[in-house]
């Protein structure tokens, strides 16, 4: 008898975004004409770069020559473009890596998700809180959760590490040591940053406890402050205990185009039962060339070309366009009187709902009220409660009407 | 403490086409100057259908534009193609299929490695043996191989279904029940097919056990016979117990773009340990949103291509193409005496070694006299022992080439 993962079935069946949609479903059917203005999902908006096209089109036509065809490429993605990633991403940060050590693959979300195949699941998991909800359900699917509590917001086996205005949103170590801790900054939802030195300290504590880092890093295109690092191997021995993933979809735009990166590096090592080192990046090198055959050729022309000069300044021009937005739109919240956070180093806006209204109360008002569409904080975890998420990904036009419907909004 | 996934360290460090590589650079060294010819790795020659490259360059226009943009589209696939597919792969063979049933992918073997995310750990797994590896080591990392056997060969707990030219490489139900069986028709390695009546007693035989069937058609467009099912939900409530696999990689070039699909019928039901009856399409579902973000937009355009009527024109050339090569080279290895099976309806050549030589010495003499590339059979298991695989996907020049060769080869 063929059986299920019964760790499936812990999973709650609403999902955040589909809730969204289905309370914006309901209100178009009672408002048919309104123009609702989502700020909610982070996809972005801006097409893909010029340069980028023309090196999309020049890779097309390299495929349909029998002199340039491509088939099979490395399961790790091509040199060309992990090198290009090497000299533009780190070595000008002080990071030396090898092009073995960069995973090129169809987005950081596969990465993320997949990493735990080679992971233990007796490792007991750390996620700060408010969190993207894809770390800790891949982890019910892997079967680290535990079960759900009572509040149906908790799981039990996870450590919830409370980033809130209280803290000013800087994890502390939890009182349980983990064997995973995920971070992600810039931070989804919240919008905001570690310095160097804070880092620094998740680092000596990773060292110190041999817990692995898993650092998501899809945001550091929109680090505009000095000091910030964009890399978590900017810090001395990171590479001893930290995973970075990266992604082109919020760097470039390739939301619909599809390509990421992973770093393993090779001094990364984790242990068995027996506590023996084992090389990470030879088990993630494995689990790549068994369960996948590389990214699109073409689409990895087209990250390549995010690194040509032409190429950076026209990416740079969409990531200036969305920040433009995220300042318009935090200086409006500001004058209308709200308490927000993030906006300067990164596309995501985390408001404080006024009058300790819960995150839907408040996400129910906007839509009614302002017809625009946002994300609850409670969608990203317990501490999100009372905070909600505004995206700096919208048009001018459409972020230009938000803040003038905002300015009128009695709240 | 960080632990590993210790299965994986079950894995033995070589891997056929590594072992492979190093033969090959080896003779390279000794005989810089010798052409070698390889028709070993299964990877297609010709270049991408010119509609499929003018898809492509449409696609990427659109993406150019930002009232044409797309960013993240539906992680189970657009439907556009969803339907195309049902119109084009299924309906004129008697197949009912809806669009989510339907999951794009960035290839099968993406999907044949994750489908173990839904599966439990405690399924006792068959193989047909010789088989495509990565059905094994999927199931390795996953925790339901159990132990490597001193043979070096065999998985304690994987059940090896033989298939040799004593059967007729007809697989037979084994004397202790799987689980979850794959199969794979047309056959990698050995290019055998089954008819519709012996794929009914397989779907019986699921039907009556319980046993999900893992059905990997990556090589249907390649059959040429009549009665030759191409899907194996053309046999009667496979529905209920069968996922279906299959790929663009083969029937049309795409093994550098990469796109497949796995359909996944809603009627298909497993159980938990409670023994309820559970929906995989829901489960399926859950894991491609959880932990996948969608096939590239531009490269589901240029699936999308291969179903036009001038695209199927130009994808049968390819396929006729290898198909020359496959019937020139099936001629040639019958009149230089071997004992030969598959070729007709797949692109796989399945030589039996001749006076009883080992796969791996038959290897070292095609290499050393002819100069010739393939893959020793007992790279796929136990049972390929004593058997060779050659492809068709070589260029035609090359398939002559090597005639020739073989031709004047004293065996």
């Amino acid at each position: 008898m063929a059986l299920i993962n019964e760790n499936f079935l812990k999973l709650p069946e609403s999902y955040l975004f589909s809730d969204i949609k289905k309370k914006v479903e309901a209100f178009k059917h009672l408002h048919p004409d309104a123009n609702i203005i989502s700020l909610g999902i982070g996809d972005v908006t801006r097409p893909i770069a010029p340069v980028v096209i023309e090196a999309l089109h020049a890779a097309v036509d390299e495929m349909g020559d029998s002199k340039t065809f491509r088939g099979y490429g490395p399961e790790q993605g091509y040199d060309f473009l992990q090198k290009k990633i090497i000299e533009n991403d780190y070595i000008h940060r002080g990071v030396d890596l090898a092009p073995d050590e960069i995973f090129i693959s169809d987005g950081a979300k596969s990465d993320i998700g997949n990493i735990g195949d080679i992971l233990s699941m007796q490792n007991r998991v750390a996620v700060t809180d408010p969190v993207y909800p894809v770390y800790i359900d891949t982890n019910v699917m892997g079967g680290r959760a535990g079960n759900i509590a009572k509040d149906g917001q908790h799981w039990d086996n996870i450590i919830y590490i409370p980033c809130t205005s209280e803290n000013n949103f800087i994890p502390e170590p939890p009182s349980v040591r983990p064997d995973i801790i995920y971070l992600c900054y810039p931070n989804n939802p919240t919008g905001t940053t570690l310095s160097k030195n804070e880092l620094e300290k998740w680092v000596n504590y990773a060292l110190e406890n041999e817990t692995l880092i898993l650092f998501d890093s899809a945001y550091e295109a929109y680090i505009h402050d000095e000091g910030i690092p964009h890399s978590i191997y900017e810090v001395k021995d990171a590479k001893r205990v930290a995973i970075e993933f990266r992604s082109f979809s919020k760097t470039a735009g390739f939301t619909g185009l599809r390509c990421g990166y992973t770093v393993v590096p090779k001094e990364l090592k984790l242990y068995d039962t027996s506590k023996k080192k084992v090389n990470i990046n030879r088990l993630w090198n494995r689990r790549q060339t068994t369960k996948f055959n590389g990214t699109s050729y073409i689409v990895q022309r087209a990250a390549e070309a995010t690194y040509s000069p032409v190429g950076k300044i026209q990416i740079q021009e969409s990531i200036d366009y969305y920040m433009r937005n995220a300042g318009l739109l935090k200086d409006c919240l500001q004058k209308a009187g709200l308490q927000i956070y993030g906006g300067d180093n990164a596309p995501y806006i985390w408001v404080k709902t006024p009058n300790e209204l819960s995150s839907w109360k408040f996400f129910d008002r906007l839509l009614y009220e302002c017809h625009i569409v946002g994300t609850p904080g409670v969608g990203f975890g317990p501490s999100g409660e009372g905070y909600f998420r505004l995206t700096a990904f919208g048009r001018y036009e459409d972020t230009i009407e938000s803040i003038s419907r905002i300015q009128n909004w009695k709240l």
